[in-house]
């Protein structure tokens, strides 16, 4: 039984079938937003949601039965499992957010497809690699927050008021978005100085994060050329291995020879 | 008849005669924009466009007749029937915009000139392995823009009213135009929440973007890797003939020395 | 003495005493920026702040006792040095901007971290070999600058009234940030040939940074290809030696044989 | 006498000396931009001036006579030759800009610093080979400016109102900035559909210049790795040349060897 579940849900079929309905359920909530659909077919849409959802999760009873601990082991499954989690919680009061949440249920095709499933997973892949790197920008960025907390915050509390602001502020900066006219410029009226403070930190964090984009880009170009590394050393290999069987061959011969002569 | 044609349309003459008729043709339509220019020469612009238009039409015939069938499977073939085609649209009432787009056959250099072509197929030829990251990104803004709709679009309808809106405001987001200051900050007066919608959503696409990026990248350099691996291997390769010719040759001759002895 | 001071403080224990302690200053320090907090345990954090600074001022006496002149030679021990130096230098009056100074020590845990370090370290090595581009870069700001203080000085004395004015304004420029609606176009409206300026000078410096950036990618790619090929060449190597050692073993028993028979 | 002078000034002090004499005029002009500067010394930095303006003509003019012909072949002279040559110039009147040219002459510190000379030599050595994607950005840039004059330009004269002004805009919206909350959705409030025009714009602009940027990254990588595999090759060369010496060394002894017996 548990086998034939498998099969089941490992199948082709099955697989075009799940992708089908995830498409069909984006569908239908990107025409929830638009208020003149929902006039007219609003309870069908709602209708069409609800035995979605019931198909989602008994698609994962499923998959849970099917392979038991397991499921809850492969990260694409707790992948699922959280999205369908998410549309099961009560989506009322101050939880009405969780409402706009559903959509996320799209986002399964990635885990369905494939093609989608190898870039995420490339991309999440490179992540631990970047683990000192990130930290060290969390680290300039908790620094320069609280420097700027204490330097600006009682002139400009709606950008540096508090920590958070703090960060906020800072990560628009990062982005270079109206860094200058917007912020600096406004500050330095009040503070003259305050570019010895954001210049560097601009700096800062472009050259860091330059530094994650070439780990990133020499970790990919590594692969690749490891991959080609190992088909080169294979041919190279081989055409060794030609050269070697022949002076074998040509030692055989010579004792065979001094065998036929002895 | 029709050999004669291929030869003539094929002939380096014909290519320079062409590539003139098309950059006068550049020149005639800017200079169209100049009211002052207009006021003088109107009349003869309007009539070197009609001329230059029938040459066009006269070429794309002469090149059908010659090539029959081949001529609607070469991409760059429509290229050139699409852009003269939308010159002969009626443009009058609501299809005005399509005189506008006369100027398009300025682009003709590029299915004209080899060089350019070169590196537009180059361009084009990238796109398919860049597959399944675009329907990521597809998928990622097609997640957010609901979500956004859903939660925003009430109290900004301007930026998030509908579908298209939220599409067009988030593309805007991700290439950091005043998405602090001109949308996220106004929005967070009202969600005081919004950067936990927003800047994730800006750190996915730089992601992503950094990943289609990288993959480009990684795809240019393994392909000039590749051509220089083999120039490579074929030179290994001759040294290697060179000592297995030697190891043989050594065979040989021990096998006509035993010969002479035994 | 000295040998068991060194033993101590190279111990993995230390070591993590010392983030410990690092950690948690940056955490007092970055509540005694929320007014909310310092209200209730104001008093608690100048205590903890005050107590971890002479922790960190006798580390530094013990690791300068314990390397004696070796301590003066090695940058982070001077990284070090400096940020608790700086804790140190009274705060009051016009230097009250040192106070905010003192969350620079959270930055102790970059020469703590090894991983950090290693990071950091690979940022700082990379600059040298940017010399000559860093010149350029400055060179060319500072041309533009004094050419732009010369023009639209006089103008425009917010953004071009100095020569330091007119350099943080290019610098704001070469980020792209409002360059056009916010500096270049009201220039335009008195000077309307200002874009002759501006235009190459955004394309000089974004040429200029291309530079540095494929400078640094170059190099990086450079390091892991040099490891990579020196591994290659060893295996490479070791095939070689294989064939050598055939071939000389036939060259043996061939003398060998040679001898018996003769 | 011809050859004395070229011994001169080929010479490492005569170098030093005239860099030492560029930094000496880069410093004065860049205090002519200070008023409060020429109110007190104004006299003596345009004396200043003059001095080194006769030293540089001088040192011109001796360099033609050295080097006569050949002096106007040297890219790096005729920018020498250029630079000094603006300041030589009448600069009255509607010259009066020349005045702010004067400071070029800091750049000729490119032409004598042999370090600077191979960055930007390597900088422009790399245009060449991007020919064919300046001009396809060209041609981009002309058709879209001729559609948005046609277009827009009736409605937003002082960003669309001409050729020129269009493309000025359009450079500033392949910057990105301002492009959506200054330009687009201004003029999307009177042609709805006009993001049908700017998105796509931006797509093919970035693209473009995406693969300028790989261009540029693969060609520099390319000549490192060339100089690499050459390096390899060697070292493989010398591998097999070790292998083949050996071989050739046993056929001849087996040759002798038969020699002997025979």
């Amino acid at each position: 039984m548990r086998e034939r579940m498998r099969t089941l849900i490992e199948s082709q079929a099955w697989e075009t079938v799940i992708i089908a309905i995830i498409v069909l359920n984006a569908i239908t909530l990107g025409l929830e937003t638009a208020p003149s659909v929902t006039a007219h077919i609003g309870g069908l849409l709602t209708l069409a949601d609800r035995i979605i959802l019931a198909v989602f999760v008994v698609e994962l009873l499923i998959r849970i039965y099917a392979y038991r601990g397991a499921f809850f082991k492969d990260p694409w499954s707790l992948f699922d499992f959280t999205i369908v989690g998410i549309a099961l919680l009560p989506a009322s009061g101050s939880l009405s957010v969780l409402r706009a949440l559903r959509i996320l249920r799209a986002l399964r095709l990635i885990s369905v497809v494939p093609s989608l499933r190898r870039v995420v997973g490339g991309l999440v892949a490179a992540l631990p690699g970047m683990g000192a790197i990130v930290i060290l920008m969390a680290l300039v960025f908790y620094v320069f927050a609280v420097m700027a907390t204490k330097l600006y915050g009682a002139a400009f509390p709606e950008w540096f008021g508090s920590l958070a602001l703090s960060l906020y502020t800072l990560f628009q900066i990062m982005t270079l978005e109206s860094w200058s006219m917007g912020i600096v410029r406004p500050v330095m009226e009040v503070f003259p100085n305050a570019w010895l403070f954001f210049v560097p930190f601009i700096l800062c964090t472009a050259f860091t994060v330059l530094n994650l984009f070439i780990g990133i880009i020499v970790a990919a170009m590594q692969e690749e050329h490891d991959q080609d590394a190992d088909a080169e050393r294979k041919k190279i290999h081989i055409e060794t291995e030609i050269i070697l069987a022949e002076v074998r061959q040509l030692r055989a011969e010579l004792a065979s020879y001094k065998r036929d002569l002895g």
